[in-house]
């Protein structure tokens, strides 16, 4: 995954490059290690970690989910004796407090660990630079920061659900190059190509949950699964303030695993519930804001103890709008394929932006290609 | 510019990589050669020539603009005796018809050459494959087809022009990501960087001609100039078919070059050549279809026989939308911000497309970065 880290040239002789097995490469693969978790470990960080002497990696681990061993303490184990006066990289700070597991620095300063090196800091509180302390007054040298941007974006959910104490909601759109998600008379589906759909089921997989609205339920009647990629079909929630479904609805037809979920207000689901939508469907009883429409801070709190901790937007622009709107949007993920449609559906509508200074941008972005698309992928700027 | 080529790894023992001045590095160079004339060649082709001998270079040149030498006499001349036995590198093939200047078959076979090296095939009917043919039966080696597709896209309006006999016309769009060119209210103006500006810039000292509407004008009262970049200014064309200019408009006041064209319906023309429109502009009569819009096959007729063979329109969306419907636009170039506007002006209206199945695709297209922003660069797919 990362050809320039692996073969990071120190030095250049000439025309010949001399590979580095360094700090980047080991870090580098704590980060492939995290990545195994993706999907698993929430509301836990993906973490992984390397134990290496002599330039040698001699144990590695990651966390696979909640209350399972730590990465450090995996890596610790499969190292043995071996950790004794080694280097451990690792993509977050080391814990020093007793969650469901006692706190790695303490295992990291009986394993001999002569030094730490992270990536990221741990904003959570009970940790946040005190892990890093504990183990420097431990008589270990510790350095933070290489590989940061990587450690942060791979775990930016965790960041994001500790920071804001909510779901962490991600917002992903599929659009023409002129920002259409369909023209007017066609459904929305397969503007992006099959290397993109598989991505967006890859992102289904990692999160708890996906989120429609009942326009795309009409239009597109999808199955909102991961049938592309390995990986657990998330919570299919569907957001309406009325609740007339189609005929032969995907979501509600094949819900064996009970996973789909009615988020409405209040008054339409003491309407509902004497009808027969019982097909274990879940609902919720979300407020109502003044015109009428779903109060989306009241949707994450139920989406919260639901247990649910990160949700991702599918659709369509109305609900994309309404969650932009209320400043509810984490991260932004946009998928453009290589066509042009000219006048079609908007994949975003009015958010009372007049003038450019006052739009959306973003604390961090970058972008890659995925088959002949293109993903944006953006954390956006909330302005107070 | 291509350092992936410069160092292209031949074999890699173990870590180390042997770089190979190869074949493809002395393309690579021909091309850098032939970008060297931009803007200054056409209706002639950009080719750039290397001649080689024992692995090194013993020549070079590149082709400078019409009636002066072409690359490949310019390189054996810089080569001198050494051109015997040596092999040509260039980016396009050898001519072998005489124009303002001789054959350079003729030369190529006189100065001993013994191996010619071409990217891509002439599509003028007067080479296209004879050139080669001719020299082979001299009995030099000719292989083609190394770096083709970079030798392509560098000369598409020579392409363009050799193929549909008319001026080359390249649509350029700047943008946000959900492809709006300005919130309702806002000027289109500096939704790009500074970057992003300067590769317009470039643009302009590149093509013939940049074209706006008369909305653009109204709106955002251009210059349309090279100012920050080196290179000379191209004509300004103003499409209208209503002749109102708003005050101090710069595109009128700052005509010192004589370089602002106006492109009109023969109504108006008669009507406005009455008035004071006449500070070194050039009108353009042109005729009108049904509708009453400019029909933009004679615009690009008149622009032919005015001697302007690549045209960039600026905008705005309606004049962009014209050129698309009438399937005019031989190049599009998309730069997005990473910004979002939500509701607010289209980059393109309606294109009379109502499914995915119709939108505009393209032949070849690919996309790189400038500052914050992408750019996307494709080359349309008109379907008859």
């Amino acid at each position: 995954m990362y050809p320039w880290v692996y073969y990071a040239p120190k030095k250049n002789f000439g025309v010949f490059f001399v590979a580095d097995y360094s700090d980047t490469f080991f870090m580098s693969r704590a980060l492939d290690l995290a990545r195994k978790g993706r999907g698993k470990t929430l509301p836990n960080p993906l973490v992984g970690a390397v134990i290496v002497k002599n330039g040698q990696s001699v144990g590695e681990g990651y966390h696979r989910g909640p209350g399972k061993p730590h990465a450090e303490v995996e890596a610790i184990s499969n190292a043995g004796n071996k950790a004794w006066g080694a280097t451990l990289f690792v993509n977050l700070e080391p814990c020093c407090h007793v969650g469901r597991t006692g706190p790695c620095t303490e295992t990291i300063v009986k394993a001999g660990i002569k030094r730490v090196v992270y990536a990221a800091t741990d904003p959570n509180p009970q940790v946040n630079g005190k892990g890093a302390r504990t183990l420097r007054r431990a008589g270990i040298k510790v350095s933070n920061g290489l590989l940061s941007q990587e450690a942060t974006r791979l775990n930016d959910v965790y960041f994001g659900i500790v920071e804001k104490e909510r779901p962490f909601v991600t917002l992903k759109l599929a659009q023409s190059l002129d920002g259409k998600i369909a023209a007017f008379a066609g459904h929305s589906k397969w503007i992006s190509c099959e290397e993109s759909r598989k991505f967006v089921h890859s992102l289904r997989a990692e999160a708890d949950a996906v989120l429609v609205g009942m326009g795309t339920v009409k239009t597109d009647n999808p199955q909102l699964t991961t049938r592309l990629v390995k990986g657990k079909n998330p919570y299919r929630i569907i957001v309406s303030t009325e609740l007339s479904f189609p005929k032969n609805c995907k979501l509600i037809d094949n819900n064996k695993d009970s996973k789909t979920i009615i988020a409405t207000s209040e008054r339409n689901i003491k309407f509902d519930l004497r009808h027969s939508y019982k097909r274990g469907l879940t609902f919720w009883c979300v407020k109502s804001i003044k015109s009428g429409e779903i109060d989306l801070s009241d949707l994450l709190d139920k989406a919260k103890s639901f247990g649910i901790h990160s949700i991702l937007i599918e659709g369509g622009a109305s609900t994309a709008t309404s969650f932009l709107k209320s400043k509810l949007v984490d991260k932004i993920i946009i998928i453009t394929a290589p066509i042009i449609i000219g006048a079609g559906l908007d994949s975003i509508g009015d958010l009372g932006i007049s003038q450019i200074s006052q739009s959306i941008s973003f604390k961090d972005c970058y972008r890659f290609h995925s088959g002949a698309d293109e993903i944006f992928i953006g954390y956006p700027k909330w302005k107070e």
